[in-house]
């Protein structure tokens, strides 16, 4: 029996360097010879996928904000039985952009549903998997935006929300990094070679104390 | 301000004559003046009526039972707030071909899921609301079977079923009834004329007691 891997995530908002990032993360473990599963959410099995389709699309309904989390909650639920867990009892280590974290951002923080009732389903879906390390990359969301319309993609169902509705999702991950200690917040104002220093400050923390 | 409507659900196995009978119940009321809204579940909105497609498709990823159950209320969480609830605050009656007590038949009863967890959800997205009038169609299991057979129509991913899950599914509508008084239990074997004058008896009474 191989010893478990651990959980990463990469959370923050549209534009602030996941995708970049989370391959930097991927590489630097691999480099040390374990074998890494990158997924991200919602999604990250074909069924999980199919959910964030639903998610994510634009529509003219209006969508109930309880069936939105509920909805996201599902697609978590899959990608932990089908892959998630799965990878970590097999030791790999599971790198994710975006988990639980972004629920308690996007759901509690940006759709004003309640931080009791996320917990209550983390826990249903979850039990006790937390993530071993989350790195929250953090920055003013005018910088991150100009990030996002130089990408020139159609936006989703939630990156057409408004500006209001994207600082209520910053303010509740910074919140949620103040109380969660395995969150870690990298400044991603910085410019990249910073940025990557200090995630492997993080990343090699972590290694030492159950990785090494 | 009209009086709110009632909320009557249609409940049973594949095969037991939910669609006529809902159809029955539908011009009954008509009958009596009432603004009739019928209605779905998995289903009853735009929304929701891709995650209805998404629980029913045939596929060869294991379905994890807890994401099907969340997937399951995220639907009746959408249908609720933009369907159910307004139909029946503007006074319109609202009949279901099947509700939550179906959830506590096929994912409770057929696929293990717990009843304090379903309840819990039901609390969450429902409130407290429940239907007015619980039509529990019975029947056989042989018999109801060799009716969806006859329609000769693909199977979805709960009919593919084998015959074990079916029993679990009827077994727990049954229970249900012995424990909610919204619920009567028709006897769907029976002729279509002795069928539906038990479903006037049950009709009358909820007539008499709100809406006459």
């Amino acid at each position: 029996m191989s010893r478990p891997g651990c959980l990463i995530t990469l959370e923050g908002s549209e534009g602030v360097g996941k995708s970049t990032n989370l391959v930097f993360v991927q590489q630097w473990l691999e480099a040390r010879g374990v074998e890494v599963v990158t997924t991200r959410e919602p999604g990250g099995t074909a069924f999980a996928e199919q959910m964030r389709e639903l998610l994510l699309a634009p529509r003219d309904e209006v969508v109930a904000p309880i069936a939105e989390l509920l909805l996201m909650f599902a697609a978590r639920a899959q990608h932990l039985a089908e892959k998630i867990e799965p990878a970590l009892a097999a030791g790999k280590w599971v790198v994710c952009d975006r988990f639980t974290d972004a629920t308690y951002a996007y759901q509690g923080g940006g759709r004003g549903q309640s931080t009791e009732v996320i917990a209550q389903l983390e826990q249903l879906v979850q039990g006790d998997r937390r993530p071993d390390l989350t790195l929250l990359l953090d920055m003013p969301l005018a910088a991150a935006a100009d990030r996002v319309r130089s990408r020139g993609l159609p936006t989703d169902r939630f990156e057409s929300e408004q500006g209001d509705f994207f600082m209520r999702v910053r303010q509740a991950y910074l919140q949620r990094a103040e109380t969660q200690p395995y969150i870690c917040v990298v400044d991603a104002s910085e410019d990249l070679a910073q940025v990557q220093q200090s995630i492997v400050t993080h990343l090699t923390a972590l290694w030492d104390a159950c990785g090494g």
